[in-house]
């Protein structure tokens, strides 16, 4: 009776219900999709030794639609969103949890590809999903597939403190590449929008750029991946946090082509697009060559440049300077510019 | 601006955007809701030095409906659920995040009361949230409210592994009390059945429990709480886990005369029924005693019973003798009784 097999083609309120469906799914979808081969993957609970020194938690839930789009799909977003969040802090992710809630009805081979992605994006981040839960809800319950992954990540001895608190006048700012491709990726694929060249989604693991960042760069202040939000949240944190101005060039910002084309069909600022395969850090002028040259040294930060600095002027506000020379201020994002873009 | 107020009577778009909405509705309903204060909880990752030792990691997604029901809430739910699967391994608490994907035009004021539940269990529990995430997504794509938990916990140096592979013929098996409660107050719930008296959900935090039935008994061998599928999954995942065989005494099983009444009423067996305070341990025969009697001194173990035996008769088969004196297999649940319940 055990090894009856259960109809594999969707997924039933059976396969959430904590019984042989349940079981079954995890034995020959999940766990294989994901390459976790072990029995001690069936306990509620993961336990490992404590990786000592201190560490990062972080959690984030993913609603992005569609659940695949160029470049990226919903389930390296929910590996690279965690890996990333726990870098920002200057974390080496260590173990990653994935809970999915899914709606009756979803084609198997959906949960199976978006979990083999989480499966790659893991190895290719190089941490391990070490625990999880499914729930199945019915029909019109949940749009498909939201997943939520947590990390626990070892912050090493030698690593600063990270905050925008630290961050003062002076201080230059750094982007470790273009922005605005993970929205345009969405809203192309979820509107059928389609341009030549296809933009990707910028989705990718930055804790080893991290990594080098802080090694070249120890007196980095702050990091954050701007995601939803886009630079123009990241930069009004900063500013709010450091109590202190911030001063950037238009010029400087890196924008692909088709991007800043988008944009100005639409009437979108891609200042306020997400990304998710960026960072913005604040360091100490003084150190500013040696971060920016670390971050071009690696593929992840290779059109990484500066945008510009903190000032004592205007505190708490961040100010842009055009290309034609006038002073606009960029104000923290209010509405929703794009919905489920993560 | 920034501090124009902005309305908090529904959840909008905007307060999953990432930008002044989310800002707003984390320092004014979310952190005051959870009692959590500090500045540090606005940070993606909250950041401490690690427990030390051996600890444990698990992760669940909550979609109970209704949000409300006798004796408990999602909120509270969401923090003991997370809670018991740490204890199930043996470790205390050490911090939980929480993320929350709403559904567009919510009520606040059912957003607020729910964080007031996580807040009151994460204190009853012993434990804080330290990191969190909200999304919200467009009317439809999810019913109204669902909640991920994760939890890390430190699991002492004199903790013995607990795994049902320990399971071995002789063993004792003990519940820590009834069993069905939750099941039938979400389902009594939700089909605006009324009985007297009101059964409520047992829902409650189980860590120090263990700890107490841990030290009386180091030879538990294992423990799990029969949550969905409810003691039938948990006592086959023993059986199957131990590849011994299991058998119970149907007259020991504790289940309170309402729950067996709606039971027999409506079909239903409450051994599937789901629990969200009740443990099922595996413990040596010699200290089985030992290990009833810590868990009736203890308020959430008050009518603990042993309920049966581990056997080297019919492996990985759970059997039940009935009150009239014959015998039937408990089966592994393989559909799904009642679809949210957790």
């Amino acid at each position: 009776m055990r090894d009856a097999a259960i109809p594999m083609t969707t997924v039933t309120l059976a396969h959430g219900a904590g019984g042989r469906a349940s079981d079954d799914l995890l034995r020959r979808v999940i766990l294989p999709a994901l390459g976790t081969s072990t029995e001690r993957a069936l306990c509620d609970s993961a336990v490992f030794d404590s990786p000592g020194g201190r560490i990062a938690f972080t959690t984030d839930g993913f609603t992005v639609t569609p659940l695949f789009f160029p470049g990226s799909s919903i389930g390296r977003l929910a590996v690279f969103g965690t890996v990333n969040d726990l870098a920002m802090a200057g974390a080496i992710p260590h173990a990653l949890s994935l809970a999915m809630v899914a709606e009756e009805g979803l084609a198997m081979n959906v949960m199976r590809r978006v979990l083999e992605d989480v499966g790659a994006a893991s190895a290719e981040a190089g941490v391990r999903i070490v625990t999880g839960d499914t729930k199945v809800v019915g029909r019109g319950a949940v749009d498909k597939l939201f997943l939520t992954t947590s990390g626990i990540g070892v912050i090493g001895p030698g690593t600063p403190p990270l905050s925008p608190e630290r961050a003062r006048p002076g201080d230059a700012i750094l982007v470790s590449g273009t922005v605005g491709d993970h929205g345009v990726a969405v809203l192309a694929a979820r509107e059928n929008l389609s341009f030549s060249p296809t933009v990707e989604s910028d989705c990718a693991p930055l804790a080893d750029l991290v990594q080098r960042l802080l090694a070249a760069a120890p007196g980095t202040r702050c990091l954050r991946d701007p995601t939803r939000g886009g630079i123009a949240a990241t930069l009004n944190e900063f500013a709010h946090g450091s109590r202190a101005g911030i001063e950037v060039d238009e010029d400087t910002i890196p924008i692909r082509r088709p991007v800043r084309a988008l944009c100005e069909i639409l009437g979108l600022d891609p200042l306020y697009l997400a990304n998710e395969g960026k960072l913005v850090a604040v360091v100490d002028a003084l150190q500013a060559d040696a971060a920016l040259a670390a971050l071009r040294c690696h593929p992840q930060g290779a059109e990484a440049c500066i945008l510009g600095r903190m000032t004592a002027d205007h505190p708490g506000t961040v100010v842009i300077r055009t290309e034609l020379g006038t002073h606009r201020i960029v104000e923290y994002p209010t509405g929703e510019l794009l919905p489920r873009i993560c």
